[in-house]
């Protein structure tokens, strides 16, 4: 499955590096594709679900960035 | 705008009552909208997108459930 999420706050690309990087350590995450666009996006490929709680402990781990859901 | 998420560890009316008076309590949301089916969804309206920060932690206070986007 895909979920994808707007995240605020990223303005280059070591800050999509970082958030990558972060979501990627989650357990249960396939993939992760974080780009600049629209505001800034970021797309999860994972077998099950991947709770909210996780997802934003990566990304506020990753910086001063603001995660939802699209 | 609407976004659909998974909630798992509902079993009952109460964990509705409960999970939707918390995530109603979150500034920006509109509405809220959470059932059994499916094992559990629950779908929020709000003009702007609801940081999944606040999400997992409105759901957290309703009890021990697992929210998810979909």
């Amino acid at each position: 499955m895909q979920t994808t999420y707007t995240v605020t706050g990223m303005t280059c690309g070591h800050c999509v590096a970082s958030i990558t990087e972060e979501v990627k350590g989650i357990p249960g995450v396939e993939d992760v594709v974080v780009t600049l666009d629209e505001g800034g996006r970021m797309t999860i490929t994972s077998a099950a679900p991947v709770e909210l709680r996780q997802v934003s402990a990566a990304v506020a781990e990753a910086g001063d960035y603001t995660v939802a859901a699209l």
